[in-house]
């Protein structure tokens, strides 16, 4: 999501920023939006621009359905969809319909920092679950649940955001049966599900939506465009009901009934599928090119696992380094990250870096992973 | 904004609901939209396909300021403007925002029905003030502050939703002397603002932004095409620095980036401004008809003020008629209206009903109060 804070990406500074966790503009496609508008306008009716059906555009929850199915390898109705403005108000929408100020609600440590933005506003109590390579502890996750009552669980199911972990199997059903004995909903960005290089993650957590505990986040945002801010919920109708029954989404008719209906067009014609093969083989080349890279130009002691997909590579530097204090120094060598301390609801994770390789060229990650490693030679310890 | 509760427009239906409060189908622009979506999509550059800042797009934001100066009569920096998903959400993320569960919220008596769902879901408690022909009633709201401290005052200050009703400019004044006063912050829903019949209101609450206590809201829906979801706060800029200061608008980058763009062309080429005319014709036209069809066919007893802008009728019938009662019997007439008691915040306003002159057109209008009038002529009191 976006996590550019201040101001919008300053295309004159030469700096490379690792920090920018949003595709390229080179691989966001202009064409495919181009013409997905223009036939959708050629059809003549007016429909699409006047307020619209609280669950979002018939037509389009039939495509968005359609194009999940193989990809989740799963039967999916288009009554247990509904078309959000982004991952982050479909998040927004489910606190503000489904909890209240000081509720708890559970996360991985480290997690996606502007998830925790968006409780902090519904001033949510966040409660932290260790997490490893395979996602969400879940014996952590049960020792939790004997001192709290959680109304969410948040988790980012497949490469994750920061780590790139990915959930197992096992753990995903261990989790939905804890949230249904528990009696809390399941919040699954599963923003990251279709990007892998080559081998699919576990089934999303879309697959348990008939226990009535689950609601699978999806986006445009990570496989065609951001500035689109069209996304949807995956879940029960009976919890979907709830959700659009709201003033906010009864008022506005709909979430985004514009875009969704161009959106429809490049999903129906097939242009999603095909951008999406081409996305994945081009970010499976940047990683790979980073993960070289960092072999390359990085000290021995820097811990990180080849993301199998997604976004990201998350390193480890020796527990003496503040990574938020050696960013300054990155900057003057004008190369950056996202510091670890930012995705901890613990004020940890301080020796930890987030660094994407969506953003950059490969040409601009070894020379940015270069400068990186130019910043890290002048400390010995390492 | 959005009216229809269970599904989208019935089409095939015969009914002429005047309960509907959006625009025609056929007022909807698809030539301007497609124009615009073409050229913007034309220039080659793919920023708003991204992650955008944060207040939205700089240049809509400037090509807005334009649109609006002439119509405002107020010199308008970029700096006061920012972008949201329509009026709904701007009303929803101002609660999310400035908001607790429990905070007071004034309303007009009647007031916009969906504002109040929107309340309802942020848990404010909302207290009612009196409102006739020239608005809220000062004096009424001098009263009831002297019992509570709102965090918000809402209304609608031009061509109010239901009654038509427009503030008057000394009470404007007073309004906002007592919101700097008392503390409380006003949030101005002026999406009527620019559908005068002739006469411009007077000029928009955004003219006492630099209070620091007022937000005003605007929209495309009413101008343009309400699915495209976008609209606007102008405000001071300190207060949209805290409403875009959230986890929702920073993690989705922006709250509208793609279709922003499009308008900005339709702004910037003087496309919306051309259309603003022709639908500000055709609305005086539709009011006009449904005038003297109200005149015609209705009894002397149905009282009502003729609007002078926006989008509705406001018929006050004798207080023995239960308008919520009457309907079942209009609609086996084939005639449909909104029942006062919607806009009620205190179960009153049971002898109203509103209709809406922006959906159908004057042939259907005149047979749509012609089954209104037969269905009251059934009723003898009357």
């Amino acid at each position: 999501m976006n996590e550019i804070h201040t101001t919008q990406v300053n295309l004159s500074s030469d700096i490379i920023n690792f920090g920018i966790g949003q595709p390229g503009f080179d691989l966001l496609p202009l064409v495919i939006l181009r013409q997905a508008a223009d036939l959708r306008m050629s059809w003549g009716d007016t429909h699409f621009l006047n307020y619209g059906y609280e669950l979002g555009d018939g037509y389009f929850r039939i495509a968005l359905a359609s194009f999940l199915e193989p990809h989740y390898d799963l039967a999916i109705s288009p009554d247990t969809l509904m078309v959000t403005a982004g991952a982050s108000q479909a998040i927004d929408l489910i606190c503000t319909r489904f909890t209240q100020p000081g509720d708890v609600v559970f996360v991985a440590e480290p997690t996606y920092f502007l998830a925790l933005r968006i409780f902090a506003d519904h001033r949510l109590q966040v409660v932290s679950i260790a997490a490893d390579q395979d996602g969400l502890i879940i014996d952590e996750l049960a020792t939790a649940l004997e001192m709290h009552r959680p109304a969410l669980l948040y988790t980012v199911p497949a490469f994750q955001n920061p780590t790139g972990a990915t959930l197992s199997q096992e753990r995903r059903q261990q989790l939905v049966k804890l949230a249904e004995e528990h009696d809390f909903l399941i919040v699954a960005d599963e923003v990251y599900q279709l990007l892998d290089f080559g081998h699919k993650p576990p089934p999303p957590l879309a697959c348990f939506i008939e226990s009535q505990h689950v609601f699978s986040v999806g986006s445009f945002s990570k496989i065609l465009a951001p500035g689109l801010r069209l996304g949807w919920i995956q879940a029960a109708p009976e919890l979907l009901k709830f959700l659009a029954d709201s003033g906010l989404v009864d008022s506005g008719g709909g979430l985004n009934p514009f875009t969704s209906n161009i959106v429809r067009v490049a999903l129906e014609e097939g242009w999603q599928d095909e951008h999406l093969i081409d996305l994945k083989e081009v970010y499976k080349q940047r990683a790979a090119r980073m993960g070289s890279a960092l072999g390359e130009h990085l000290p021995d002691s820097v811990e990180f696992d080849p993301p199998t997909g997604g976004f990201f590579y998350w390193l480890g530097l020796p527990e003496i380094v503040d990574t938020s204090r050696l960013l300054q120094t990155a900057q003057k060598q004008k190369v950056g990250y996202q510091p670890g301390i930012k995705f901890s609801s613990r004020q940890s994770q301080h020796n930890k870096m987030r660094l994407s390789f969506a953003f950059y060229d490969e040409d601009q990650i070894v020379e940015g992973i270069a400068r990186l490693g130019s910043v890290l030679s002048h400390f010995e310890f390492l």
